[in-house]
This record gives structure tokens, sequence and C-alpha cells, in this order.
């Protein structure tokens, strides 16, 4: 182990807590995992053995008190984000944090706040930013390739609906799923987001209507810049996770394609045909989850800014509120009407 | 010449009227243009040089009054459209016209119940419906290859915008473009829009909002079906003529891309690339071009149905009215609201 | 009818006969066809109705004698190309003969010295040179975007394979089909082939076997100027007819693929599929037989060289015959052994 | 570490040997690396730094030594994989070794009556049969996707010749590059090859022509079953790694492209393009570098047939040994007469 490696604690031993205690622990040289912490004792210990933790706990407190923790990883259900997040601070630990923050402002505002008295590192889990498709949609913008960005298209749609009992919990499409294509959107367009329109219906599952929430949605938005762009969501693409987004600029246009588990093609009497892409998001962003945990840690170890602020945890929060005021009242909202 | 073939007199020598002309005398062989009417008479002598056409004018009632011509074809100017087709009507010739009808609905009206008295055949010139790509997409779903549609996305970008003076009379951008567009997306989804709201914004040059009009605009739309749809329209892609659409459904998906020149691809020490897709509409909808104006032929020697009816032209002139009014007032409206 | 319009005899009405009638009837203005023959007078009269060819003879020195007629389009069974190319240059016509010339080198030659005396222009009718995507591959050779070649590749499938009947007189796949790559990989390396080593088998139908030839095929071939080249031939691909190049260079690649009904992808369950490439060589061609066509027409009316010679036509037979003789001898064999 | 994890020792700390070393530490958990060893003691010291090794030897026969140590991955200059297989298998490890086993088929065939003697396992590097697209091409001929194969094409370029002073070491282009591919036809036939034939040149770099070997070289086998490959190689491809099969079956084809590090597209005013493929051959196949060591370990431990027998690496040496004499005695040399 290298000596200056940080030392992490892990908080949350779910999907995505064993998915960053795997790169932490195989991928991420300058990290060392000391302790995981799940309310399901058994979790934590399953996970602390897999991936050769030194300690596990149930209680995440003993992770906060733990001196040689210089940093944690806050993978907990969402409702916790906030209030650990408030705690590990004051506690003088440096926080990666899944998305989103919560799903209210007030809450998120007492979050940063903390963070900003406290002057340790936030930085928030929007994976997608460092995945290598994206990136390069980025550069091209960045470098010219295309000139000023006019028009935006995401599209954003899952292999399949999460169970009812989570769609009860979520939040809603908006923060549980847009909240992605909202950070993406600032992201690549580089400017923020005034005002949003969305028409939404469901469509894949009249049992995720009967909880309360849609399964489609198209959002339009008007950036600062001038850019107007489009998202659409779908809870279910059934050749698997399809992740694609496009940007027409004054000089051309840059796209980016699903990823494929292979390269090849299969023609016969039928048809010309490849496999389906990735269908799951922990295979499809793989790498852009080792990136971004590996830029966290070298953000602590270095002093340098975190790619993903907690400002920027906080915008498609505010975004995904004003697309469900949209929704309701079928009319454009702006942002600044939420704000308030 | 066959025995059987249809008598045509073509109306308007422009550039869409000899494409016409140039298809009607070598590729289908059921027709013969007898008479070629333009109000610059030049132009219509031209005409009939070229492609060896007995008979010009300089007043196309020359042409409706010439008992041999069975169906004439409308290439004029937009303005005349309507009263052209009124008066061919009133002297029992079959109607192909070029799109849009008029770009008011009471002209569109008076011209619908002409040719509805005089029982003669009308076909609207929506090319694009004859477009090998969308009529693929179109079957996908006839054939149930992709399930219930849920979300139309449409691109169409020219290369490059028309001159301003011409912008100045074309009714603007959603009458003058995003019509072709409005018709593919209910074609393509086979319901009614119920409503649109547009964002919209001059990106491609200054010249163009001095003129009135906007050059980049998009479209949401909600089908009364549930689909919802969203239409990008620019008027400047730098890589040439980008006409794409894409359905998802219940059961997957279907999508088009463009026509190149050709298939080959290059790869050197700096990428790996193809040359830009086909720049002019001329080149692209060549064959739809063709199959459209045979398609009339057809159904007037055979009195079938034409594909493309008067109600048709109609609709999407109430679409493009109804986005004129959304991005006026910025609210979603409602087509009901401008049929009244 | 263009005052100055090539005058045509056409010498065959099958239906690579129809085939330039059709293009030369529709899509070239500047030639007028004046008579058609064939043996079978029927065949004759149907394709002078089908085209409105004025007149149509069951004897093809009817269209030599026929003082008007400036060329002759030579559309007969391959027995008959050198013998009718000696009378239609003794007649002073000027000559456009599908391939090949003759199955043997003496009378090719006899064709050639008949067609030198007369001074008439002679062009073959190897149509894929006029191709949009193996002429985009010459181009990406001469304008240097790959450096200087290395290694080519061709792959060249039919769909099935031809009647059992014809492949006994079709002098073998060498002379039949290859023929066409050999005269391909000519023209996109622009060196002449020194040797031909070949292997080959009976895969698709034993029947082929019986008949004395084999269906599957492949040849390497080393150039002049050291580029080594290897052709793939099969009687059969199930997927339909597959034509494709690539050719590597010092500073990159340039490969060339197939041409689709339609650019529509399908995603569902099972695959990301598009459908199947142009299954017959008369829609895969059909733009490649209306250039080379034009181009013979435009080098007879403006009297400038022809852009595929009797040269051209020559050589390919030869490779053929060195392939043949490679396989019987199963040793590479120079193409100076065949001309001796 | 788990219980039952396997003790290995690692003999070459070299650029692949690294590769493997990384694999091991962090990819493969029920791998342990015990020691390095290198001849270089600073290069096996560094990786045991790296990776966290205990020991580290510039003397291999430490690691055939230690008792604990259950298998050995030999990443040693080729010229000593057979005399350590032999040492391995007679100290009773088990043996992962680096292709090829040796330049002469008397070595090769000492070292496998070593191995065959001990009862040791022996798995040979062939990576590339671990990738993703291989498998993909094999899996689609065992499940019949395309029927009966008749036809291989493989496509394999460096994008850069290696130093002069390797290439002087190398064994030559067919025993250093070839030798892959020999080993994927057969992999993907299924197979094996009875003879070769050759053409090849200097094209690349003449300094490569003055150390007595060729950079580019077609090879053309037939195998028992009827099947004829082509393999085309060449040491320098400017776009990056060229790695591609094909094959043309009864019912259908299947082919795979290369890899790329993104999905994006650029369209601009001058093509559409895409960034070159992965370069270097650590990236493309960092895959199959983990799929292939984690079987080995897999098979060791579980007690099952390595996937890459001894065999599997003799045969292709055996190939390379024909394809040598067959471009120097110019004629098609069948394995048979190598075996003598």
């Amino acid at each position: 182990m290298p000596a200056h490696s940080l030392k992490i604690g892990l908080i949350g031993a779910g999907r995505i807590g064993r998915l960053h205690a795997e790169h932490l622990t195989s991928r991420i040289r300058s990290a060392d995992v000391i302790m995981v912490a799940d309310v399901f004792e058994e979790a934590a210990r399953e996970c602390a053995e897999l991936y050769t933790i030194p300690y596990f706990t149930n209680n995440y407190h003993a992770v906060l008190d733990y001196p040689d923790i210089q940093a944690v990883v806050i993978c907990s259900s969402t409702g916790t984000h906030a209030r650990i997040i408030e705690e590990a601070a004051q506690a003088g630990k440096h926080i990666f944090c899944e998305k989103p923050i919560a799903l209210d402002l007030p809450s998120i505002d007492r979050a940063l706040e903390a963070v900003e008295r406290a002057g340790v590192k936030l930085q928030i889990g929007f994976n997608r930013r460092f995945d290598a498709n994206y990136r390069r949609v980025r550069q091209a913008m960045e470098q010219g390739e295309i000139g000023h960005p006019h028009l935006l298209h995401i599209i954003s749609h899952d292999p399949e609906p999460p169970p009812i009992d989570y769609i009860r919990v979520s939040g809603g499409i908006f923060l549980d799923m847009t909240i992605h294509d909202f950070d993406m959107a600032r992201f690549l367009i580089g400017s923020e987001v005034d005002e949003i329109f969305v028409m939404a219906g469901v469509m894949v599952d009249p049992a995720i209507g009967a909880a309360g929430d849609v399964d489609t949605a198209v959002s339009i938005v008007q950036f600062s810049n001038g850019v107007i762009g489009t998202i659409d969501n779908s809870r279910h693409a059934a050749y698997g996770y399809d992740q694609r987004v496009e940007v027409l600029g004054s000089d051309g246009a840059v796209s980016s394609g699903n990823n494929y588990p292979n390269a090849a093609i299969i023609s016969d009497g039928h048809s010309v045909r490849r496999d389906l892409p990735l269908r799951f998001f922990a295979e499809r962003y793989t790498e852009s989850f080792v990136v971004e945990m590996a830029a966290f840690v070298d953000a602590v170890l270095h002093d340098t800014p975190v790619p993903v602020t907690g400002y920027d945890g906080r915008v498609p929060v505010i975004m995904a509120l004003a697309a469900q005021k949209s929704l309701a009242e079928h009319r454009p909202v702006r942002l600044s009407e939420i704000e308030q």
C-alpha cells in the first residue's frame, strides 16, 4: 500500500456501495478502505470480507469517529445523505456522496453550509461526467470542433423499471432518473438552465401511475446562453440501457452512441445485426465509476478542487422540482420560481 | 408511349417543377407531359425543350383549358396554390399540388371544397412519406417490430438557410420547413396531434431574426394516442442535409439515418471518417419524388385513393399555426384553438 | 431529342440488354436507340415496345447495315462478342461490349486488331469502375489520403449461384465472376498483376463441382508495384450481394461497404439490426450502369478516349486463365506464362 | 485474501509481466502473487513495490524453489521459455507461459514432454482467444448462426513496427506476429491447417528488410475441413491497432471490428468521423488478458482442463515455420513437411 494512500470509510454496503468498494480496493491504488458501515450489519460484514476491508459496523458514526479515516463515501439511502454529509463535515471528513444530496432544497442547503463551514471537500456522484463518450462530446465542444452549441438532445432510457416499492420512495422520475440528465445537460452545455417544460405519461406500466409517478417523460429546457435542449426518458427500453446525446452547433454536430459487449456483426438471410448494447448501468458505466472515484481521491490527496461540487449537486434538484411543477401545472416553469 | 398514359399539364417551371418534369418524362412511363406553364415564358420554354414537352405557355389557364390534359401538377409559388386548385377542380382536372396548400385555413378550406364538389383527386406533395428510410420506419411500427410507440424524435436540419428574400415570404419556419416534419409526425405515429409547445431562437443568422423569423426551433407535441414527440429544426447544419427520425416503442426502437453519396470509410492518422451526407434535398429525396409522382399517376389512372389527401395537406398547416402561437404566447397551444 | 444525340443499335435484348435499353432511353438524353436485335425476334420486339425503340430485328447484321447507327451496344451471349466486335468495327461503328470480350486470347486479339484497324472506339462493360463506392476508394488513393498502397482485399460474393446450365457455359468462376474483381484490382491499384495463386473448392453446391467448376475461390495476387492483393469469391452469400474492398496504405486505409435499401436501424429485445444489403446486381449497380453508358456516349460524341479500353478487357481474361492454371497445377502462375 | 487463492510466482517483470502482475493483484481475487523474478533485480523490485508483491529476486530458481508457490507465470524473453517450462514442470509447478513456447520444434517438444511427465497444467498465452469480439465470432459459428464456414479472413496490423533490435531477435514476422493469427485461425475454424502459401514484402521500412525480415505479409491457408483462409499482416497501420476477422458461412457471415476509446461521432463541414481505434495492444486487449489469467487460475484451483494447451502452443509455431518456408521457396507448403 502506498505511503500516501487516502484512508476511506464507506457508508452503505448496497449495490452502489459494493461497486465503489470494489473499485477502491482493486483499481485505485492510492485509496485504502478502512471500514464499511451498513444498517444491516450482515451486509457490512459481507462487503468487508469480499473486499478485504479491515473493519465493519452497523453504525456509520463509528466511521465518523474513527480518527484515521480522512474521507467518507456515502452510499446509504437518499433520505440519509444530507444528514450524514452534515455530520461528516462536522467530523472533519472529506465527503464523496451519491446523488441526490436530498429531495428538498432546505436539506441540501443545510448540508452545503455545513461543508462550507468545515472547509472539507464534497464531491457528488454524477459519474456519467467521467464516461469516455460524454467527455469526448464535451471535449468536441471545448475544442471548437462544432462551433457554438445550438441544440442539445439527450436520450436516457433504462432497460426495465425498478420495483414499484422503489418507485414509491424514489422521489419521482425527475429526482430519480432525469436528475442525471439534468446534470449532463449543464455539464455539456456549460450554461445554466432558465426554464423547463415537461410532457409526460404512463406508458410502460400502469402500476407506476398508480404509485403516483410517470414512466415516460420529455423535458424541453432553455439555457441562459440560448441553447435549447430536449431530454427523452423512459423507464423501459427493450434493447437495454440507452444512453446517448447529441449537440448541434454552428459548425457541426457531435453525438455519442451506446456501448456494446462486442464489435461482432452477424449477417444472415434475415438481417445484418449486432448484439444488444450493455444492459446494466454498472457494466455501461464501469470505467466512469472508477475515474470518478480516482478523481475524488486525487482531489483530497492533492488538495485540488473536486470536479463535481455541492453546487453541481444542488442545481439538478432544482431542475427536477421545476420539471415536477411544469408537469403538474402544464406550463413552462422558470428555475427562479423554485429557488424562492 | 403506352396507350393508357396520363396526360399531364405542369404549372410552374421553377426548381421543383423541373424536378417533376424530369421524373414524369423519363422515369414514369405511364405519364405524358403535354404542356408546361410558367409566368416567365422563357422558363416554360426552356423546360419544354429540356424535357421534350410539346407545348409551353406563360398562362396556366391554357393548361386548364386544354381538353386532353387530365391532371395538373402545381409547382407555382405558394400564394397561388389554393386558387389554381380551385380553378383546376372546376375544370375537372385531377390535381397534384406542392405543399403547402396555403398559409391560411380559409383559403385551404375553399380549395378543398372545390375539389370535393368537382369529385377530382387531389394529392399533396409531402414527398418524404415515399422515402425508403421513413417508409421502413413506419413499416417497423405497422408490423409490430417495436410494439406500441411511446416517443418520437425528428431531426430535420437544412444545410444552409434560404436567401433572406425567400425567408420574408416563406410564412415563417413552421409553415415553410417544420410543416414537412409535422406531416412526418402524423404519418409515422398514425395519430393526430392535440397540443404543441415551442421553444425557438435566432442562432444561425441575425438577418433571419430581423426578417421576423426564427432559424432554430424545437417543437414538443402530444398525440391523441399519448405519444410524445419532439422536432428539432435548424436552418443550418454544416455537414449537410440532416434528416433523421427515431421512435421508441414498448418492444424496441427504430431509427433512420442520413443518406450518403458512397459507403467508403477512410482511416488515417487522425480519424476514421466518411464523406458528408447528401447535402441537397433533390439528391437526398430523388427516389421519393419519383415514387410520389408515380403513386399519383397510378391513383388517377386506376381510380384509387391518393396516398396523401387534401386533409393531410390541411392538418400540418394547423400545426404550424399552433406552433407560431405557442412561440408568440410562450405556452402550450391546443390545435383546437386554431380551428375556431 | 437533342440535335447531337448518338444513334445507337442494341444487339442482345436479354437481361443486361434491357437494362442498357432502359438507361439509354430514359436516363441518357444524348443517346437515341434506333434499333434492337435479338436472335429471338420476340425478345427484340418486346424490348422495342417497352422502351419505344423504332425498329427491331432478329439479325444483328441489320443493325450493322443501318447507316444512321453510329454505335452498337453488344449484349449478346459471350461466345458472339468477339465476332460482332470485328464486324461492327469493319462496319465503322463505335462499340460498347459487355465483358468478357471472349474466353480465349486469340479471339480477343483478333477483335482488338479489327478495332485498331477501323479506328473506332471500343469500351468494355466493367461497370463497377463507375460505382460511387469504388470511385471513392480510388479517389482516396489518387488524392494521397492513404499514402502508398500496400495491401488490397476484395470481397465479391453473389447472393445465389446461377443455374447449372449457365455454369456449364460460363467459362468457369474466374472468367465469369472473378473477372470483375481482376478488373477492379487493376483499376484500384493502378498497376499490373505479375502473378496469381489460387485456392478454391466446391462448398456451395456439389452440382457446380459436377459441372467442372468451383463455387468458392480465393486468389492471391502480386502486383508489379509490390502490392499484394487477395480476392474472396463465393457463389452464395445468404445475406445478399456482398461487394466490398479495402486497401491498406502507408498512411492509412480505405474501405467500402455494401449498399442498403434503407438506413433504418431496428433495436428490440434480441438485436440491433438493419435490413439486408441490396440483393440483386441490377439494384446494387444501377447508377454505375447509367454512368458507364453515359461515359461511352460522351466519349463517342466528343471524340475523347473511352474510360475502359479493349486492353482493359483483355488483361482480366489473362488473369482468369492464370487463375485456372494455378488451381489446376497448385502453384503460383505468372501472367507471362499465359501470354505466350 | 480468500482462503483458497492460488499462490503464484511471476517470472519476468517486463511490459507483459507487469500487465499480468497488475491483473493478478487487482482484478483476480483468487490469485496471490508471492514472488517476482527478473534478471534485472531492479525491475523485479519495482514490480514488487508497484503491485505489493512480498518477495522479489533476480533468479527465477528462487521462485521454483519456493514451496508455497503452486504456479508460475512465465513472461521472460522467448529464448528462455522452453527451459523454464521444463524446470518448472520438474519442480511440480503449474505453468502459464507467454507465446511462443520456442522458435524451434525440438525445444517445444522437450518442454511439452516435461509437462506431460510431471502431470502439471500448462496454458499458453494466446490472450486473443479470450477477447469478447473473437469469442462472439466463434460463438456465432458454434451456435450455427452462419451455417458451415467457407472462408476466413483475418486482418492483423500493428500501429508501428517494433525497434529494429527487437526485429533482429524476434524470429521473424511469422513467429512473432502472425503466430497470434495462426492460433486465431485454428480457434475460430476449429480445424487444422494443412497447407500455407505466403506472399510478402518490405513496404513499411527498408531497415526491416535489411534485418532479414519482411514487414508486410499475406498468408493463404487451407484447412482440413475445406475452409480457405487469408491473413493480412502489416507492421504499420497509421490509424492504430487493426484487429478484425470475418467468416463467410453457408447461411451467413460474421465479422468483428476494432475497439474504440469512445462512441462519439463528429460531423463538420468536412467529414463524419470518429476517433481512432485503440492504438496499443494493452488497451485493446486488457479484458482478454484478465479473462485469460482468471481462466488459468480457475483451471488450476479446480483441476479442470486449461483452455489453451501446450499443443495449441506448438501448432502455430509449425504454421509459422511453414510460412517461412513458403516465402523462401515461393510455393505452397504442407504442414506435414515441417513436422518431419
